[in-house]
């Protein structure tokens, strides 16, 4: 079995997959904190290459951390061949409609790359709810730009930071609205907001393309929380930015 | 002529105003940084009272920030007759279905104290768009909660601060979607996404209460931004928080 190893050096944190030779699976996963990179990342790639019990194609590292993608890139070109670094190459199976696309986010290429490979020639409405929140339009192998949202943490946290007398309120607990105590207007404002942000965003992008027959595909650890406050249903791909990510030797 | 001057201080900006003898309008306002309260809050006092060629009837200082509102009456009344902290008293006319109103967000006592002032006896969304936005119900005369997001600012600090990747963007620009650049997509996500989450939130709110014909009040400088983008029009008072505060010492 000749696997590949995915690396998705996250904001919060790094995340590793063993994926299968035909790109589809994720074998094994493992994932610690970002600013742990250097410390870590070579063990846990020598730990999923020793789980595959043969070769390792090829590893992948991408991120949106450019010096711990540029440090991890050395650290494991010293003990392994063929590392490469994920980034938009004019060799991708997927045309980016997109201003400047050297600063487009790879967890956003990945994701078009996994859509275009797993659903070739049809028309995606992307979500990925990791720190912050993409929603991205792949319109039959074509990028079509999106937007961009803070998170469910990241909007939590930064009520509290960005105020002197909001707490600290987490994701767990009653959401329903109106809120009769301050966690749970926070909760109610922040999931029930961001959730009717999405499915009033997917209507728009329905709008703005009728002849369009979309596929929602959905990726991110926030996802379980705000798919069941959402009225579209979307498809759950568990290890979307991985397998977008092991896709890039492919077309090099 | 017997003005008040009526104290916000909140966790970005303090603001002041002198209001009319009726508690109806600002008739002059000035603000600040916040974190420079202490320095400039008695000049500030000082300078409306000027204006204001008679007496000063009362002044009140609402706020957040904790410290800064107790060392705040402290400088005053030093100098001043009838300063008064706006906080939650059972004197109050509006009767709080919450948790803990003594945590209940001062700017939110205020709202509610403004609408059952301006608007007695009617049902009430008020919507108050600052650092945080919030939006709460007033059934007649009673507050019966409501939920809090962060505002458009904080959520576009927020995903360059949380981030490696994302530019700080600003509010002026482009924000139609899909967006075509990582400006953009930021854009469109946080002023559309929050727009639309504010429609749904006062349909929700329309539908647990069928009965009530609500009427839409909205203060705070983010509305400007977002009444083009929601579909329900509110009256906008650009004095709402000032002017809930300037009520309070009529209920003591």
């Amino acid at each position: 079995m000749i696997c590949s190893i995915a690396i998705d050096i996250g904001n919060t944190r790094t995340h590793l997959g063993l994926i299968s030779p035909d790109n589809r699976t994720c074998l094994k996963r493992s994932d610690f904190p970002s600013v742990q990179t250097q410390e870590h990342i070579l063990a846990a790639v020598n730990d999923l290459a020793e789980t595959c019990n043969r070769e390792i194609k090829y590893i992948t590292v991408s991120g949106g951390i450019r010096n711990a993608v540029i440090q991890s890139l050395e650290t494991l070109r010293k003990s392994y061949e063929n590392v490469h670094e994920f980034k938009y190459t004019q060799g991708l199976p997927v045309r980016f409609e997109y201003k400047d696309v050297s600063v487009l986010g790879s967890d956003r290429i990945a994701h078009a790359l996994y859509g275009n490979f797993a659903f070739p020639g049809q028309s995606l409405i992307i979500i990925g709810s990791g720190t912050a929140i993409t929603v991205d339009l792949l319109i039959k192998n074509e990028f079509r730009g999106g937007v961009i949202l803070p998170g469910l943490n990241m909007q939590l946290n930064s009520l509290h930071i960005s105020t002197d007398a909001l707490p600290d309120v987490s994701l767990k607990g009653d959401f329903s609205l109106p809120g009769k105590s301050t966690e749970q207007c926070i909760r109610a404002g922040v999931i029930n907001g961001t959730a009717w942000a999405l499915e009033k965003i997917v209507n728009k992008y329905k709008e703005l393309f009728p002849s369009e027959k979309f596929r929602i595909i959905s990726s991110g650890g926030a996802w379980a929380q705000l798919e069941d406050v959402v009225s579209f249903r979307a498809e759950f791909i568990p290890d979307m930015t991985l397998l977008g990510v092991s896709l890039f030797p492919c077309y090099l």
